[in-house]
């Protein structure tokens, strides 16, 4: 694990910003797969004018890691809020945006393979250690994709706040989960803001923990984690560069 | 993961010795850490010929993933094993063995990575699941490399096999955890007998879980298992190809 | 590059058949270009009742790197060879064999890259240093993929074979050049016999020079060559091992 | 290949560090091989700062690929000038630099070998189609490292060029061939202004021939090519991005 702490937001959306074009920038297919959210807000507004401003990133296609169906909407949550964070501004053309759907998650990994795999991906972190979404009380390591059934409650608070925040509640999601993660080539995490001091500090310094699931990130081959420093004050001195 | 089952131990070592050797000729550097016991030992003897008869395997480089040191003894028990079924025979130099040692584990996984990584790690299974010595019960997956002090007894068979076994018994033993291992570039399982049937299926189906130290590597990014009939014989139909 | 000498033609294709059985045993999809001709009958009669055995190859996928098609004829030379020594025996599943054609060739280095590169790529060489369809006189180095008219006379050796030969002659050839060969993961190339032992040595040790086409690959960076010792006869001592 | 296009220098330059410092942010060794020159000045100083900031590039490392002796100094030309334009402005310790000597050169190639290859080689480009110390005249694509004799004159103008810059002339320099250097993970060939619109062209679009050294990279199976407009304007429309 490669921890790599900037004093302020801005700085860590420069440096990430960097990271995902230089890997962007080879003469071969290279394969992303981004985080929706509001932690990559200001990467991504770094990144779009490059985008637009060049034509030659016709090599890099993105992929969706999870997704919660609307009802009564064509795409769901991740794709939406990725479209208006990054595939508008930047001008990504259709043919290489690949989504996870409610119908083809089956064979996303398998598809993802065929296309020569994920070059990066790059995650972020719930404050309750979920990430995807893999979720605490229903993550499935051991799965590549995997669906969760939402017309029965679930006893977590994720499940309350989605009840809160949809109506009608969507009837279930689909993620990647771990056994596919670690199989991308590059993984990047990064976290912001001092809400996120404990998660990090119990994902990447406590036991490997389905209660926690992003601990299992801990074991991925080659990950990288951007941090403000609000969001690693918590972490061992030695573990902060 | 890929699993290929032989009907016979003798086809199961013909097809794991081409992997070896597959991964030997190479224009490269070639790291590689490969486990001691009685798996493996049909493998090492068809290897054995092969490598002495060639003065060009020059570039492969061997590692040790576990070492008990036994008292009055200049090598411990893995390296001892390893040297009689493969090293000796197939006339490897000693600049091109690296064993790990109660003296040097601190920085074991710092000195491969710093070779390049291990390109493959050939690992056997035991039937309480262990793999290396990541042993039920003190298994540390978030680990790279770990030292278990066997001083003060451990509640589990393998702390009383050792008590029959070795006397004095070892005050300690040293390993590679979960974490350095899935940084091995291909990871191959090996197994045969029916007395593992049940801990293959395990481990492999099962869920992940330190109670089962192997299921742990169902997230390896390249897995390569190969059994012979009697291991495969309780993994589900769909699987077992 | 790493040379292996065998003292047999058999233990040559031992050798290169476990380069090849090894690669395959891996979990990910795996991309093989596979030469025709009579240097690697040996190899294939070892492969293929390994393959028919085990149904755990449906990871592989095969390209063929050229071909000439002949008139008259649904399939042509090389893909009509290749099946009669390897597809049809080891029951190779159309949906995983992916030829080259005069109509598809422009995209077929692309079609190669989105599906992850080739991990593997076996080449045989010509008395004459061809590799692939790249012939003395007419090689582009420069090119991914290539036609070469053949209504006009070229005034080389090959082309009056291929008169001989073919009645009507084709009117082209499509093959691979040296750009998309060099981005092969692993270069196999196999010789055997006295015949080839002046084009091994020009080619492996001589001036890198078009008018050589497989000069080139010496500068692949990871080339194996696999020999027997009639081919290496002419190498110097220090590299046949 | 893979073409980009600034407008500006400055673009260029902070393209290119993007590039390098993703390249750095990996949770493994990471080797480079940096060019000297005028070219990548203002890389430099983007990076020098992010570098001197941030304890955490420890697991880079840095190779130098040519060298040109100077009589009575310590330093060579190339480390002399990489040091101060990078090296001691960014801080990086003495044990992470590992410059190619006249004495070391014959095992140079090795070494970078057994550290695990360049992950990235930046490289510029001559008027007269030179890389590294690749000379017309003088280049020998088919060797890892070699050593060219200066003490005997040489009929190309940038050895006129030598003789009217040094006094006492350096009896030889070493460099890197294009055998080891086709062997680094990704190549970055950089080029600004108008004078370097010809060679870029010839280098890139024309034949593969020694009399333009450069020319060889367009087998490199992962080169990126940074320009500015100036350095772009002679390319064909198609492969200016």
């Amino acid at each position: 694990m490669k921890i790599i702490t900037e004093t302020t937001y801005e700085a860590m959306c420069e440096l990430t910003a960097s990271i995902l074009l230089g890997k962007m920038c080879q003469d071969k297919r290279v394969n992303m797969a981004l985080t929706a959210g509001s932690t990559p807000r200001g990467i991504y507004e770094l990144l779009a004018p490059t985008l637009r401003k060049h034509d030659c990133f016709s090599n890099v296609h993105y992929y969706t890691f999870d997704e919660v169906p609307i009802v009564g909407q064509e795409h769901g949550l991740t794709l939406t809020s990725l479209s208006q964070l990054y595939f508008t501004p930047a001008q990504i053309a259709k043919t290489h945006i690949h989504p996870i759907t409610t119908d083809n998650y089956h064979h996303f990994a398998q598809q993802i393979e065929h296309a020569g795999g994920l070059d990066l991906m790059m995650l972020g972190i719930g404050a309750d250690g979920h990430f995807c979404a893999n979720m605490p009380g229903t993550t499935r390591w051991q799965e590549s994709t995997y669906r969760v059934d939402l017309t029965q409650p679930i006893p977590e608070p994720w499940y309350q706040n989605l009840q809160s925040t949809f109506d009608p509640m969507p009837d279930c999601f689909v993620t990647m989960g771990a056994r596919s993660i670690m199989q991308a080539k590059h993984l990047l995490l990064i976290a912001n803001g001092s809400e996120k001091a404990t998660i990090i500090n119990k994902a990447l310094t406590g036991p490997i923990d389905p209660a926690v699931p992003a601990s299992v990130l801990q074991l991925h081959p080659n990950l990288t984690v951007v941090l403000d420093e609000h969001a690693a004050v918590l972490l061992p001195d030695k573990m902060v560069e």
